[in-house]
């Protein structure tokens, strides 16, 4: 019997690091996650997901063809994880660990590319060779995608619209920056924007029962659900700043579509309608009714492992 | 005697035409200048341009190989000049008609996308697959090179970024919208700046006895050059705009420069000092002190002609 070809996608998170194996077809054979050890060395993470991987290999019908890897602060020239903030790591060459181990050609970028790349094999972007990947978490992450290959740019670092300015002296990011695109359109912007709107109204919300500390966009989303006016207008506002951002990227890189993935993308129809409205509003005339917004078509829980296997597949197609 | 290769380079101007035969190490060999005849039908200045162009070939030691047009909303893919503003031409297939009467490949875009193929190609872009050509003159036009080609995006029109929104509800733009960046960076948006920071400040200033309608970019060029404080704070905040769309530009793409030309362009250190400084400050930390401001490498009354001759051996190379 002929052994089915797969490569392991790998998506090193904060708190847990979720791998996979992946045929070209978007099948997934196996899948795992382990906590993320920061404390350790990397290689310990590493060497931890390479004997998990081996052991289901051995005996098997499948065959090891490429690594694909996901992970904050990763560059796709240089193979390494640049001193990532939520890793205490330092610089680190992910690409060359595993190039070692599997003796495979191995690949490295950040989530949000990995994402973009599954969403061309795997997802909604299968015809499209120019398109915008957003990812709406905690924060805002991107991957540009342009004649249809990644946008790494001079240093390899490219694709980071969460940190174009929105607002001149806005909202300090974790940057280091104010006013970054992140601050508003994001899970953290949301409630931020939740806060400045309970400031400005004097409408009665349930929203003022809460500790700031501990209110959510998902607690903002129940509540827009139920009609609360402030938590409807949240949301109405961090549409507006993210169609207003789509509209400059438009006459940038004149994108077929945005695609959205990440819990707030969840949100839908809430948070889209408003996007559309102002990204259609602000957008140049001769792009007006061009561009579609869509939502990923990759599972949520499958899109790391997805996006990174998809890197791998994409770069041994070249 | 083997025949020299040549590739013939058209701008469509909304005043002049200028044209000429480029051979591949960028060396022009013929060179000539028609006015642009916008009240007759298009193909009458394409057939006046074939006239000329053939009359020089017939017994030259020349060959011509290909044809790189520049005009206003060109799209590179469908070969059209499309409904342009200031040319009252309606939809021409531009393409076509030089690759029937020539019987040589021929391609078209707008003038910003050629003169950053003439930079790569001739200029100082020759090593750089990232980088960002930004035409500083009465508008703000822009090609973005991403992995060594031009970014045309999913409908052709990619690389408007001076019509990106750098201010909420900002000054009025020609193309419908307010706040773009060519309304505050571009000769006509400093004249505009000028005129605010007159009613802004209380100094004297020669700047007050023009009459607004006879005020030009290089008047004020020359006043601040005299030390006119009105006139040298025109220019920094220009630069000051300039400088936050690169620092968000560079969020985006991640280009190695940003290469200026055009009339502004050539204020040179009064315009780029300014400019540098919000960059840098403006910028995401990890691309502090990576990208460069430089001036284009091409004699700027020739970049018109070297760009477009430089997108046919472009395309033709590929």
């Amino acid at each position: 019997m002929k052994a089915t070809q797969v490569t392991l996608g790998i998506d090193i998170g904060g708190t847990n690091t979720v791998f996979g194996l992946v045929d070209s077809d978007g099948k997934r054979y196996y899948h795992n996650s382990i906590p993320t050890d920061t404390s350790k060395e990397p290689p310990k993470l590493f060497s931890n997901i390479c004997t998990h991987v081996e052991s289901f290999l051995e005996d098997s019908q499948f065959k090891l063809v490429g690594v694909g890897i996901g992970a904050p602060n990763a560059n796709y020239y240089s193979g390494k994880i640049e001193n990532p903030v939520n890793l205490d790591w330092g610089y680190v060459n992910v690409v060359d660990f595993f190039k070692k181990y599997f003796k495979v050609p191995s690949f490295v970028t950040n989530d949000a590319n990995a994402a973009a790349i599954g969403e061309m094999k795997f997802g909604v972007a299968r015809d499209m060779k120019n398109f915008i990947e957003i990812t709406l978490g905690t924060g805002l992450g991107s991957g540009l995608v342009v004649n249809g290959e990644v946008v790494y740019g001079h240093d390899g670092f490219a694709g980071e619209l969460g940190h174009v300015e929105v607002r001149e002296n806005g909202r300090e990011c974790g940057c280091g920056q104010k006013g970054c695109l992140e601050t508003y359109a994001s899970a953290s912007g949301l409630v931020r924007t939740t806060l400045e709107l309970l400031a400005y109204y004097r409408d009665k919300s349930s929203l003022r029962e809460i500790q700031p500390i501990n209110l959510t966009s998902k607690k903002v989303y129940e509540l827009a659900i139920d009609g609360d006016k402030i938590a409807k207008k949240a949301f109405e506002t961090t549409g507006h700043y993210l169609g207003k951002a789509f509209a400059n990227f438009t006459a940038a890189l004149s994108p077929e579509a945005f695609i959205l993935y990440g819990g707030l993308a969840n949100a839908g129809d809430i948070l889209i309608d408003p996007t559309k409205e102002t990204m259609e509003e602000d957008m140049m005339p001769n792009f007006k009714d061009k561009v579609k917004i869509l939502l990923s078509g990759l599972p949520s829980d499958e899109v790391a492992v997805m996006g990174t296997a998809a890197l791998a597949w994409h770069e041994l197609s070249k």
